[in-house]
């Protein structure tokens, strides 16, 4: 099921990618990275859009408004740190169903404002828009840099790496479900990965030597295929280099899942995947390398047996 | 009724504006006018965002897909417009019911993919997801101007000015309301205007004497409320000037509805409203002119009476 609708959104979109024909010059890198990257002058603007649906992508059940609206900024901010850019400004649309109030509506831009006052980023505009429906916020980006790093550019023999725990955001999500906000107080690092998550503006500046680079929003084996798809070569991810943590092993021992198919294809882990030569930026660890194209996307089990990876990761048209 | 949900929007853009307190210095022109101007390298970048929702903004009964495309950018391309600026990038967000299939998203595509070929503008980049409510658009567009034109900046004795005529998009609307899809046959002009309006993007660039500029999105009484405030002006609105087509006066005449009603208050005309002096651009009608703020803002009646002009616009909200 999960297969036929990730499909299904990348037949969308490939369908509308090529309705829309080939872009003017000005466009640099268009639809298909993790944002556009625009000639604005002499600079180069980036430029990406998240659109969070209540019933979808949260659940006001155990999100807070405050940490809806931290995330809604926070999935934009992890597209440009992708692109190692710095993010500058963020427009707001927000769809509101007569049952949000003004105590909701303040809540939600205070977890907005504190997240883009971390990262020097002004809210400069928005609209707003009653609706018979869900909530829907819808955030704009624009951020700026000398030098994108885009999906493509990994070449064999490079490492392949990623910046914190995997499988955090699937945990905490598992745990919430399961145990309502107390898991906020039992599960806090897990938790907050899924209600809080921090973009990872900061390294993806800082690793100005990776070959190419991605967020893995839509979980680890999905996103290392864009990887591989893009810059034409094959991955191989060791099984034994995985970060996973003490906190989500724990959750996952208790609700009898797997941790690994959480790290590999839980998704909403809004850290950076990204290739590389040469001394690795502090913050960040090996989990694999790239190979030739033909040799695909492959996990390393413990048992040192290489399988194939598909691409099952979460999406929002599952 | 419909005062009441004007003031009720204003109110929260005036908290959420509050909250988000001072911007930093890059933001040249933050919340409150037609687009944000900001500091990019060297150069003034625009930009603005606009959802359309299900039920609110449209209506599928009368609307095709490709009008539906075609209207949520032009909407856009008009904020744009009105601060006199060129369009160069938009990014467009949706949200899908199930029931909406490929042949609809592709027919919303090509309305917006053609209206972006005439106004020179990329689709750069969006988001999929899927929505159990009513399907949303939600663009954010992205331009450029050397010198903006603000809603503040008119002074008395300025010339009032519009581009086009107004209350056909309202006319259209009522139209479409009563008579179905036959009435962009029966009412080639207002039903266009109401599917298919046209960005005002020339003209906004023409009118470089321009003292002040604003869209009328929200409908001329509204809008004329907008401009006097940011400028801390009055203005007086001759009801003779008033410029309103022979086909909106007909379907005013047979829905037995007040043609000056669409014209002032009926919205969506995305025309633009400005102040100057000199020479009146081609294309455009004086329609009244700047006063001292004391005086407000006024409708001289046909009788030759002044009387106090309420912003009653159209607005989302009701």
């Amino acid at each position: 099921m999960r297969n036929r609708k990730i499909l299904e959104e990348f037949k969308l979109i490939r369908m509308i990618t090529a309705q829309l024909g080939i872009p003017s010059r000005r466009v640099l890198t268009g639809i298909g990275d993790d944002t556009a990257v625009l000639k604005f002058g002499a600079g180069k603007l980036l430029a990406t859009i998240d659109m969070q649906v209540e019933g979808i992508h949260f659940d006001l059940n155990y999100c807070l408004p405050a940490e809806i609206g931290h995330k809604a900024l926070a999935v934009n901010l992890s597209d440009i740190a992708a692109m190692g850019g710095s993010p500058r400004y963020a427009l707001v649309s927000l769809a509101l169903p007569e049952r949000i109030d003004e105590t909701f509506i303040k809540s939600l831009y205070r977890g907005m404002k504190l997240l883009s006052r971390r990262f020097d980023v002004d809210i400069v505009g928005g609209n707003l828009t009653r609706t018979p429906g869900p909530l829907v916020i819808d955030i704009a980006c624009l951020g700026e840099t000398k030098k994108p790093r885009l999906r493509k550019g990994a070449r064999p023999g490079d490492f392949l790496a990623v910046t914190g725990n995997l499988g955090n955001s699937a945990a905490g999500l598992a745990a919430l479900r399961e145990f309502g906000r107390s898991a906020v107080r039992r599960f806090p690092t897990c938790a907050r990965a899924h209600l809080l998550p921090t973009p990872r503006v900061k390294e993806g500046l800082r690793f100005k030597s990776a070959t190419s680079m991605i967020d893995i929003s839509d979980g680890l084996s999905s996103e290392a295929h864009h990887l591989a798809e893009h810059s034409g070569v094959g991955l191989i991810i060791d099984e034994r280099l995985l970060p996973i943590g003490k906190e989500c092993r724990e959750i996952a021992r208790r609700m009898k899942c797997d941790p690994l198919v959480w790290a590999l294809h839980g998704g909403e882990d809004y850290e950076l995947l990204f290739t590389g030569r040469g001394a690795l930026p502090s913050g960040a660890k090996v989990i694999g390398g790239v190979i030739p194209r033909n040799d695909g996307v492959q996990l390393q089990r413990m048992s040192g047996e290489s399988v194939a990876l598909s691409p099952k990761g979460w999406n929002h048209f599952s």
